[in-house]
């Protein structure tokens, strides 16, 4: 399988946009500007006075971003997380590939709700590890009880993306609850992806399962510093877990990556304690265009919105050709690419209607980087358009 | 087993070092200082101004990089090289262990001269791919014929590094391409890392393996900016290889990485541009250090120097005692912090020797870190110790 995001460039060989008309990409979630001026005029003081950002550092990451995260953590979850329960690591994808390093090996099996994020099953495909889809309904949301009855004696995890991605659903927090309780009495681990955590519409906690003092027995949280401070080229995200399954980690970072980068660490210390006001600002912004994406679909004559949240609005179209097929023909023709639903959910599955019948016709839209003039060219863009 | 470099820090528990007599930490291969002037101030600038380096870039690394490597090293080596043939991964090690993710998985071997890098020896391990050692002789040289012997259906590559990383000695071209023919007429990978090239003691070329035509048929080059620039907190390396096998790199840094850090490619990019001459001043230094180590070594009586070269040398000592006891007992008595051979050599055999007859008397020296009065201090303190 080619990496979905790799495969959408090839669309782009060979198609022309004229001037007055450029591609709106809305394919992937990607910061398309820098971090704010205070952060990189912090980070080019580091870079020239700062010597530690550019010599190794430990590998589970420097010791005061760890701290900064078990406070604030501790703080705005509402529960108690310490600096030895955290660890960083290059990107909130390296962090799942560490977990999965300690969970499970070739022929063990991990549950991932579909549509899913394609990452995680291209590193469980390439580990040997079966990927055991989990369908959801029409609310996107998957249900503890069908996951109940996927659990088998090779089963090592489940793995949930909160907001999602490609959903854009938000889990409400009795449902990650219930996922853990059911997780703990099976005595598998609950992989919690919660990378656009800090674009949740919830101001306050968007769970309670750090309220648990056990929580590390059974939670493994991920979380991404790309997002939220604009510092995706950095690499830097963090994996918050029990100690001893940390000293596993170790092992793994310390052979793929010997430690992370160390200025993204450096500058996400300094995000955290500087731009808490500027945070608050872009989640309102992000907001404001879920917002714009909810009011302007009615446009879209005989297209369903079944999600929208964080980064992302997952949608299905009218006609009846599979999105794969359309997803080309609509950077072509309409100028617009969108990652069709067949990337995240190739087996077509959905909870309640005969197989096939959806993911077909879904596609994905990471409208965060467009503002509300750009959302707005996506829907004239589209409401002209017909395959 | 728990990575070598963390288990040494744990010495360093409970010891105190007097001020006028510091630990001589020797451990580990770790510039000390930051990157030149110049480069720091290139750094800052881009950090200000070129918002690409906060950004997502290609998986397989920034374009103008590749371009400039294989520019370079079709001059250096004397043969060709194509950008499509070189990617850029988060440091040396990544590109290890994604060489290793396109050749092998569980069940399959690969063969590791003794003693090896023990980052290779833990990824292999972590993958279920079986480590055949290949035993080397008091030159620490691996031998064509004994590693012929040591192919079986399921190897899949054989392991090189020159200048070595632990034993300091530099692989002689006609080695190199004796192994090269080997695992072409058997139809598996050479990897060759090279980390330390830009510290050998030849002048010109370390090899010609890149002269022949169909290098990538066989070869996988890996290399690192670390050491060179002075970037290790950055992680950027490099893996060459074939545009087909990039191609699988691609899926697998995708998923673990996504890309490497953008500000150490960009730095990289500029010291290959701008630092011709401080980088020949380095390595003028460094084989200086060399020549200290060597000059000062018959101080330490009783004492064996296998090896020595770019950042490392390789010794016996006299003591009918394990260097994994001495080692800890070293740094409290003597203040002088070594890697035992244990930690490169476990089951401790020898071409040409009894099983266990070294290996467990055998300690590296990461000598590159100190200077020649650092080095002095190393011969002063050994000289006067003993367990």
């Amino acid at each position: 399988m080619a990496p979905p995001v790799m495969a959408a460039r090839r669309w782009l060989e060979g198609v022309t946009f004229p001037a007055d008309r450029p591609l709106l990409n809305m394919s992937q979630a990607a910061p398309v500007d820098p971090p704010p001026d205070g952060m990189r005029a912090a980070m080019a003081e580091m870079v020239q006075h700062h010597e530690a950002v550019h010599l190794y550092g430990p590998v589970l990451g420097l010791p005061e971003l760890r701290a900064e995260i078990a406070d604030q953590w501790s703080a705005d979850y509402g529960g108690r997380v310490t600096p030895g329960q955290v660890a960083i690591t290059a990107g909130c994808n390296q962090a799942f590939c560490a977990a999965i390093a300690t969970l499970a090996s070739a022929g063990d099996a991990v549950i991932l709700p579909q549509p899913w994020y394609f990452n995680h099953k291209m590193w469980l495909e390439m580990s040997g590890i079966d990927t055991v889809a989990l369908p959801t309904g029409d609310d996107l949301l998957p249900d503890p009880d069908l996951a109940a009855a996927l659990i088998g004696p090779r089963t090592r995890a489940i793995v949930l993306v909160s907001p999602n991605n490609p959903g854009g659903v938000e889990y409400p927090p009795a449902l990650l609850a219930a996922f853990r309780d059911l997780a703990r009495a099976r005595g598998i681990a609950l992989i919690l992806d919660e990378t656009y955590r800090d674009f949740h519409s919830r101001a306050g906690s968007p769970h309670d399962l750090f309220a648990d003092p056990d929580w590390d027995d059974t939670l493994i949280q991920l979380y991404s510093f790309s997002k939220t401070y604009r510092l995706t080229g950095h690499r830097t995200g963090a994996i918050l877990t029990s100690p001893a399954r940390l000293a596993e980690v170790e092992k793994f970072l310390d052979t793929v990556a010997i430690c992370a980068p160390q200025l993204g660490q450096h500058a996400a210390l300094w995000g955290m304690r500087n731009l808490a006001t500027w945070r608050a600002a872009e989640r309102t912004e992000i907001l404001d265009r879920r917002a714009a994406i909810e009011a302007g679909f009615p446009r879209l004559s005989g297209w369903t919105l079944r999600g929208a949240g964080a980064y992302f609005a997952w949608v299905e179209h009218p006609w009846k050709i599979g999105s794969d097929v359309l997803a080309p023909r609509m950077v072509a023709e309409a100028g617009v690419m969108l990652l069709p639903g067949t990337m995240f959910r190739p087996s077509g599955g959905t909870a309640g209607r005969p197989e096939g019948s959806t993911g077909q016709q879904e596609f994905r839209i990471a409208f965060a980087n467009a503002d509300r003039a750009g959302i707005g060219t996506l829907f004239d863009r589209l409401s002209e358009w017909a395959p």
